[in-house]
């Protein structure tokens, strides 16, 4: 068993990418940020997308921002482009991250 | 966008389960529970398990148990049988489950 708020490396001068379990069409990261933002994503499966701690913005193509915080999550069908433009400076914020086709 | 910790029932009878998001071989659940335990399951498809909220203990056919609670998860291969056998009775405990093959 492991959990999903230890083993944060104090220093993040990048967004941490963690592959924790995976299928043949599934893969399941957790993601930690701490003020960082985001290219466009342009991705050819489908994510569903949950923060668990901190908070973010997330922006869409066509115009749509939402602001996450605990507990909230959404599905992003594939090639729906997306970016994160804002993550929380001074706290850690942890995704938890699918994505299948 | 949704919230985990929101449109949660006041009356839980039997566990909750809903189907936030799928593909064809992935499943995205959330879970509630309140005081449940269940039946042994043995399933066809690998299972990813995280509790966001509230505390469970969960055993496996070989003897293992493991207490859960908020950020734990842990990843149970297909076939390997494991039942839940006692959660929080006065909280809910909201689970994260994805299936997939």
């Amino acid at each position: 068993m492991q959990n999903f708020f230890q083993n944060i490396p104090a220093a993040l001068p990048e967004e941490l990418f963690e592959t924790l379990a995976e299928g043949e069409r599934t893969q399941i990261k957790r993601i930690v940020s701490k003020g960082h933002s985001t290219a466009w994503y342009d991705q050819d499966q489908h994510e569903f997308v949950l923060v668990l701690q901190g908070a973010a913005r997330l922006e869409f193509e066509e115009g749509r921002v939402e602001e996450m915080g605990p507990g909230d999550w959404l599905q992003i069908p594939a090639h729906v482009k997306h970016r994160v433009t804002w993550t929380l400076e001074n706290a850690e914020t942890v995704w938890l991250a699918v994505h299948y086709s």
